[in-house]
């Protein structure tokens, strides 16, 4: 697939501007750009500037309010629900996990569920500010109706990601960021672009029947749980997914299930709503409120150095921590540049030219 | 498989006889028996009285302290960390539940992470205690090494399950209680008993193939973790799985990954532990931290409805909410009674024999 190639900074500058053309404050803009350019660096492509033309129409559509009063409408010493005034995810989660954080410093624990929100870009970025308090974090949000619970033929969920981090000594920081379904829906956009069938159980077309073909999900069909049938767990992929629901919505006041509003904007949001926008849940603990810091860290050290060291089945692979392909993606990114595909370019230069800015 | 049904109260005083013979308190005893009654009356054999002998076997190796002296070894005001003395998991866990909901009660949330334990039995039980509270549980805990991670050919995790708990209005709660391999380990017990091929994903062989064969995990081979290879997502039941393994140890100070206690009494725990007993991690988190307790109920309702009304794939089988299968099973046990297979009665009259109480 041909792809330019881009330094950091030439990304994050267009990017600021065209939140700042969108009505964001430069600190809204700076923030929502770095929510992006981290994914783009962490090579989670599919969430990071690809998503800003479907910002962009989303707000042309009235569905982001770009200056949010994003506030806590409720709360206790470590608990709080906060209102996202329809503000981008990008800023309403990392002000929701900023408060989680702050409730653990004084009380060792915190935790926000988040309504009327939109997408919140990788769930790894706000549990990552957690890891600068030695604390752990916690992330999750519910997302867009693509997935089928197990015996369903219907969408009745987001592929629903929760996130787990935890600080190390020596090595870098054990992140879990995951989808709840089969696969992320990334890839499922990858696999069309290419033509190539997908693995079993990752879907299933309109009609309920296992499918390859990337392209029946465009034509009615669904996305799969993780497991994929009941077989092989899908009820858990569900169970998961439900989990996150129901933290993220029915706990906030957000919309869940399948009113939760199309991350599109060609399509509309439900019509009798049952909450306000999407929800989030999120969450940070002290490290110091269970042993002390240096303690958990240099077992921590231990077990990734443990599980490293696992016999593997081939010599070729041995066992991946969790979070170590999106580090070392960093690493060669910042150095070597972020490659954007054509078809992403072309959106970033509509972009450009709607605004009146330069390109890149 | 032949079996005979017993009335749940003639198995509880049973078990109440045998956990006091073994040196438990009445009211420890009473406790640990409530834990693995409610396991047989939900369905989930392999973790109720079916157990009872292997418990009996381990407190005669004085791996199990039947007179613990169970305390908090550090807190804040919503974490803490709990020290189980070498006690049996079933009363430990309660304990630090309660802990758990002291805090939430307090401050909206408690968190407490539990070393030096032994198997806790269903993490559902422990969940349940919040729901009592209207409060939202958590359980989970780490177990002896039978699963192999991603791209390894060596045991390195339990089946290490997670459990959230949410309590509704007019419907029954939502229990997600899941192992976070492909299958529990009792699934595969009940294959190696019948003979019956399991599904692929579920296992792998001594060298690391991918078998269907239940009886290969016996002879070196592996349980998988959730999503069964790469392609199918095994790296996300890693990830889970890992969670669960430093909520549980890594935080606490309990062993970790290859290094927890084997469950059974004929292997015997590491010459060099990386720290104490086997670990859980419980939660508790206040609904009306959030949002109101009714407005809660009423939305998980509608969600429950909503989903139990999905299109289903096929007339036959709709959504099954989480929680409903086992929720279904012991309304059926509490009037019909609980079958116990011939193997299992076999053991329970070994111990009347052992103990010289009257057998069942």
């Amino acid at each position: 697939m041909a792809y330019k190639v881009f330094a950091e900074d030439q990304l994050r500058g267009f990017t600021v501007s065209v939140f700042e053309k969108m009505g964001c404050s430069p600190q809204h803009a700076a923030l929502a750009a770095d929510v992006l350019l981290k994914s783009d660096l962490r090579g989670i492509d599919s969430h990071g500037v690809a998503r800003l033309s479907g910002y962009v129409r989303l707000w042309e559509k009235k569905r982001i309010n770009t200056t949010p009063s994003i506030r806590v409408v409720h709360e206790t010493p470590t608990t709080a629900t906060v209102d996202g005034d329809a503000g981008l995810g990008l800023v309403v989660a990392p002000f929701a996990m900023k408060v989680a954080i702050e409730k653990a410093e004084k009380y060792g624990s915190g935790w926000v569920s988040v309504k009327n929100s939109n997408h919140f870009g990788i769930a790894g970025y706000h549990t990552m500010l957690a890891l600068e308090k030695d604390m752990i974090g916690f992330a999750m949000t519910n997302a867009s109706p693509l997935v089928a619970p197990t015996f369903a033929n219907e969408r009745m969920l987001g592929t629903n990601p929760m996130c787990y981090a935890f600080p190390a000594g020596k090595y870098p920081p054990v992140i879990v960021d995951m989808a709840t379904s089969a696969a992320a829906n990334g890839k499922l956009e990858i696999a069309q672009r290419s033509g190539k069938p997908v693995p079993d159980g990752w879907i299933q077309d309109k009609d309920g029947n296992p499918s390859t073909d990337p392209h029946e999900l465009k034509k009615g069909g669904s996305l799969l749980t993780l497991g994929g049938d009941r077989d092989h767990g899908s009820h858990k992929g569900f169970g998961l997914s439900a989990t996150v629901d129901i933290l993220s919505a029915v706990l906030s006041g957000a919309n869940y299930g399948p009113w939760v509003p199309p991350f599109v904007a060609f399509l509309e949001p439900s019509a009798n709503p049952v909450g306000e926008g999407i929800g989030h849940f999120l969450g940070a603990m002290r490290v110091d409120g269970f042993r002390p810091v240096d303690e958990f860290k240099s077992h921590l050290d231990n077990w990734i150095e443990r599980f490293k060291s696992a016999v593997p089945v081939s010599e070729d692979q041995g066992v991946i921590i969790p979070g170590e392909p999106e580090l070392l993606a960093e690493r060669e990114r910042k150095v070597s540049g972020i490659p954007i595909i054509d078809a992403v370019c072309g959106d970033l230069d509509e972009l450009a030219a709607r605004f009146g800015i330069g390109g890149l």
